[in-house]
């Protein structure tokens, strides 16, 4: 699997998953060690969409910008916080199961903890289901501070360590949006089950998409409010936001490749990698 | 991807992740809709042996009885609870990333309640690393014991759900033990980077296995206590407590093909699944 | 304080905590019993504005819509999550004092449950800080699970009581926006010791804002990622991440009528209160 | 607000909430820097008091303490521990919305940590509601112990801060009592809603007190035990556990004057302030 | 141990750890089966009192309550709340091993909650440490809750079974305060390695106490608030906060038979238990 | 009861419970000390066990261990996990109160700190209750990073305590089983109120067994998952996994003595102390 030594190191899997852990070993102690670690949600996208769509998409980009920059991918995170019905249907919604805020930021907060204190130079969290950011957010805060807390006594006291957490579509260009949305984009917090998600997955996994189940309805309007218990009628039966209309893998395509260029763009300034 | 109306039921993927949420709905309403959740670690096993080991093989067992017994295959757990060194070498080892007690049993008790909340009719979690095993007995208590909570005000109160908790390597048998083993089995905890994961792992990923780097080493001799922090120099280098020595795709397939049969016997015989 | 039986209920106090307990009881008893919970922050706000903005300006939003429903006025979450340098500067700036997510989804889950096992009919959480939104709604979601878990046994089974959650900026309309942003809107997110919170504070409270310490410089500029540790360096100086110019109580004045407003007939008609 | 420089610093508001940030890190970085935090509770206080008794009343003594020592005041804790029946007539009673252990020492602890993180010299924290004194000891420690750990590596290791925890009531004298209970001291624990608590508000927010409401009736005699749940008819329908009779503004002058003047003094002497 | 069919019920022992389980069983069923829950600490008590002073009065007082009730001892607490200064000298002095609140909570709630769902009709916690009766408080509460919710479902709706949370020192009479204490009763909160404490050893335990290494001192001298970290030297160096001067058996057989007596005379009125 | 200075240290009692503060702090800090923590439950053992079996036989063999090596007995854990069907009949038998895996790992990691922070030098947990033991794991694991968290800062650096953590039946010898259980032994898992305890009981604590009670019935035979919620029928309706047929005390006293032997010694050279 790992080549023997001497093979070019493009022989070695970008999924740490796949890597040994003497090769792994080695890698990390490099100058520029970077993990992107993806996160997901198991969540109904309507009837053209499998329930993993969020998690494979978000391992699918980060793959591709591990391509470009050397980082590697870890395994990713396959179940998310609660579906919102403003971004994501409701978590009311068969196919959804969800976890609650505590166990999202235990999970998150010691895996990255995990690959900190192995001497990781870099962690990426690149998320794929918008209703994990803020959770996210305190995982790697309060990994970071653990991990501070953990060197004073036992641990070298290296350079802090990098935590980037982002989004993917927020790398998605304006010209990309005029190209993939050309009657105008909705919004990414409608674009659930919905033209984005489809290009991508039509590009990416074909086989798990089934356009003939895909079903054309307006988008949602939704309120401005967040309503607990939802009123489940908000929600179009498909369980989408927005429909899949013009959804093409060409389209998926040119998303793919303009987001993780841009994103291996912006993580190799931001963290002095490699060109 | 999941066919058309009429289609035969072999056409929808084993895994969730993979399927439609509205074909999920209707599976799920069925009478004997069961989920195979496996747990695995993200842990170091040595040169030879890919960190993604634990999940890797229960994953794949999973999908071998669901495709015996008709149940689906959900997202496994990738991250497991610290490794300890008297099974699998020593959570200071680099590579492994785990859980804490309480973030897996916060996660596995989410999962878990969810699925049952949408009236799974059983689930059946597959260990694949021998530390998880306590933690996800707690959370399955937890999970029934909040869904039951729920149950009583906005919930529909149809039977108990199952859960059953299983370690595949309790379903090897003596015969396939004696087989794999010619010369004396050394017992499952010191089965880490050994004969038995190498073998399963050349028979379902041998991409990933590179039996060029395996080092032959006597097996690890442990206390009879667990000591923390540990003594490093009670695992062998290598991270493995037993060498693979003898480990063939062969013997993988042997494992595999029994483990999957007698596991897939055995819950259908509990779970009144149609056989 | 209350009055005397007979007098007109516009003697009652709209804040909770003014209103003594045996008048509480019969108000929340009515059939359109409200309560608005405003949440906010102690976090810098640049060296022009007071460290309790956020709920200074959330509570002072929640009593002119409680004035023009009937709903009442809950004491403010005076403490908010951390401050994240893409909308509030960053943790690490003198004055912030922030409740981690813990903290925060605990303390408002015991609040909102306790007013919704009273009897309360409907509760809105009214946000003023940004980076609380989802652990506000985390609370939300656990103590309506906890009310419900609850009723079974010890509670009347009533109608299920609702909750909206809401941050006050998302009403205000597009009008408002061109008339106090006459050369261009820059965003929510670095709306930061800007213009409309200056504004509000100018028309609200101009005793706790000193415009002669404001001071005029470009709109910070921001990654799309969330970077931990922060890069101080991408805050400016005042910690405010667009400069207050143009800010005037007169648009102050707009913002605050505007939004409270639309805000009561939002409510209004959501939750069928008497017009 | 906070005034030009050079003028005199009595000009600076005692709430933190109304200073800006620049001002506060200036003082906070002063000798004797020392931060009030008072607790209350939101707690029916019978038929004549606000439910916001506790709070409005630590707040007061906390600033009249402020201005006599240079401290200042943060914003309240406004939601306290469960009314307990002994102390508070029971948490059963509408109005009275409470925060279980678990909030209460979280939200504390965080407060707690971010003041003293910030190189505050001293924090008292001054308690308006019997039942939160316990959990506001664990807060106050365990904030200590996490500022110690972070200090290690991040921060820098200055003297240790000082934290005070005490509760109003114990510093008022015998001569006090005397002028107050002409007849003799019922006991702190039943002084909910009598004497002490109106007398104060009629002093000092006269305009939410009803004494046309106030009910005379014999004190509450209850056991030795907490008794849970509850046996209600324990507790005076009033909700008070001591009649308000011969409560006045004088004595509530009286009460507040001599409290904040001795634990000014207190304060003084104990953190070596300038007197 | 548990006698033939037929004995005299004063043959089962009064420790539930001694008892079988299935006379657990037939006892739990009975109509006023009333199990005590000791509470203690593992806290310095001086030079002549042991580490486990607290639990073994609380656990010695509620055995004689339980050999005049009928009642039955459950085992006891043996760790407690952190000593605090002023009631126990402090949490750093060496031998005292603590439990945080969190921990302290949990496990009380827990042993509540498993009694109470067995069927048992009271539950008694006697406590023996000062500083743990919040918390004690907390955890009864959330057990009686948690109850509740889970009899919703798979549980028999009985009635609301009954929790008392009681000190022991609170039974003491004016009386026996007078005999034990001639030249007054100096305060319970100074009262750790005291007389009361001493006495009640020297009637119970005589040859766990050694008055040889009794030290007299003046009564500690403490302030009204708490201040952490600790003044060290406000305690006094044996560690005890009043000297054990004057100390005998005979009192302590006079508090300890008075106390139990009306206790026993308490708990016998107010649950109903035969006479 | 400590004697008197120059006493032979035998004097001293081997329960820390039992030891004067002074004289544990001297011992504290000698080099070798060393703490056993055993660890039980509240469980139903059958008809002839009594509740208390699991930390009776943990604290003996920790007092005999604790004779043979100079380490004290600290008050046994006398709550623990969960009984699960296939090592303890299930939790849902009468007479079993357990502690969740939340609590028990939060009163353990308490505990074990508490000590470690006063420089014990090694703590050993002797596990007398097979659900007990990753729980204790997982609270080792924290207590021991809370410690050195700490030590940064206020506390002395000195080299990392040591903690040790087995169960008394790993110690069992085989020619010892071989005697016990002359017609084969079943395992330990179904030890459960079987020869093992019972034996040992009656060697130990024969005042507490009642032969009488005990009943014959063939060995349970359980299936190789858990289930939950638990088919109860294959628990025997006694309560034990296998019964006591062919306990004697004579039994019961080898196994004590062997396992006594054997434990300290290995104690003894792992820990280097004194022989």
């Amino acid at each position: 699997m790992t080549g023997t030594p001497g093979a070019p190191p493009a022989a070695q899997p970008i999924r740490l998953a796949h890597l040994d852990a003497h090769s792994y070993r080695d890698w990390a102690a490099t100058e520029h060690s970077t993990v992107i670690l993806p996160a997901g949600a198991f969540e109904q996208h309507g009837p053209h969409l499998p329930l993993g769509t969020d998690a494979l998409l978000s391992s699918a980009i980060a793959e591709a910008v591990g391509a470009r920059t050397g980082a590697k991918v870890a395994e990713p995170l396959s179940y998310g916080y609660k579906s919102q019905q403003k971004s994501g249907g409701g978590n009311h919604l068969p196919g959804t199961v969800s976890l609650d805020a505590a166990a999202l930021i235990a999970q998150a907060r010691c895996i990255m903890a995990g690959f900190l204190r192995q001497g990781v130079r870099n962690l990426v969290v690149l998320n794929g289901h918008y209703e994990n950011y803020q959770f996210l957010y305190e995982a790697a805060d309060l990994a970071l501070e653990e991990v501070r807390a953990g060197q004073g006594a036992s641990h070298g006291a290296g350079p802090d360590p990098t935590v980037l957490l982002l989004s993917y579509w927020d790398y998605v260009s304006e010209d990309t949006l005029a190209t993939v949305y050309p009657e105008g984009f909705p919004g990414w917090d409608i674009e659930h089950g919905g033209v984005l998600e489809t290009s991508l997955m039509l590009h990416l996994r074909p086989e798990l998409v089934d356009m003939d189940r895909a079903v054309s309805h307006p988008a949602a309007e939704l309120p401005r409010f967040d309503r607990l218990p939802v009123v489940a009628s908000r929600t179009p039966d498909t369980g989408c936001l927005s429909a899949p209309d013009g959804s093409t893998a060409e389209r998926g395509r040119l998303l793919y490749e303009q987001v993780a260029a841009d994103l291996a763009a912006d993580l190799t300034a931001e963290l002095g990698l490699p060109a």
